[in-house]
């Protein structure tokens, strides 16, 4: 799947917040609202995250999505340019 | 559906950002590699959008995922305290 890296940057991403919550994956799947196997998978990078569901995980961690999605917070080198379009495929 | 007003947020996200590149649908659809129809679905915010898919959107406009999902530039209201979760619903 192309831009797969991404689904692992943004896991890292909510298990870092987590974490710095000091809170577990069944504390925070009591927050958002979503089963404790789906927290897991999500901060695994194995589930293609959809926008309404990054906005819980943001309503949760108390900021904008766009914050959430800053992922030069796991990995300094983060960068547009290695993203791929379906075309370039 | 919870939060359903930042798939409409989006969509004039995508939809500010190519027209300030002066391109059409059909023009994003061959950079993107997305079919025209899809294309039309996420201007007018009717699919909940993934993130590998946010991701081509956003090597397009030539942006990280976090700039091209900083919604204050559609909505300058925009705020993180009106997302919803499953909990709360």
């Amino acid at each position: 799947m192309i831009n797969e890296f991404l689904l692992k940057e943004f896991g890292e991403r909510i298990k870092s917040l987590r974490i710095d919550l000091n809170i577990s994956q069944e504390t925070l799947s009591h927050k958002t609202g979503f089963h404790r196997t789906y927290i897991g998978m999500i901060e695994r990078g194995e589930r293609n995250i959809s926008l309404i569901n990054i906005a819980i995980f943001a309503k949760v961690f108390e900021m904008p999505i766009s914050e959430l999605l800053n992922l030069t917070t796991v990995n300094p080198n983060h960068n547009f340019s290695d993203y791929e379009t379906k075309s370039e495929k």
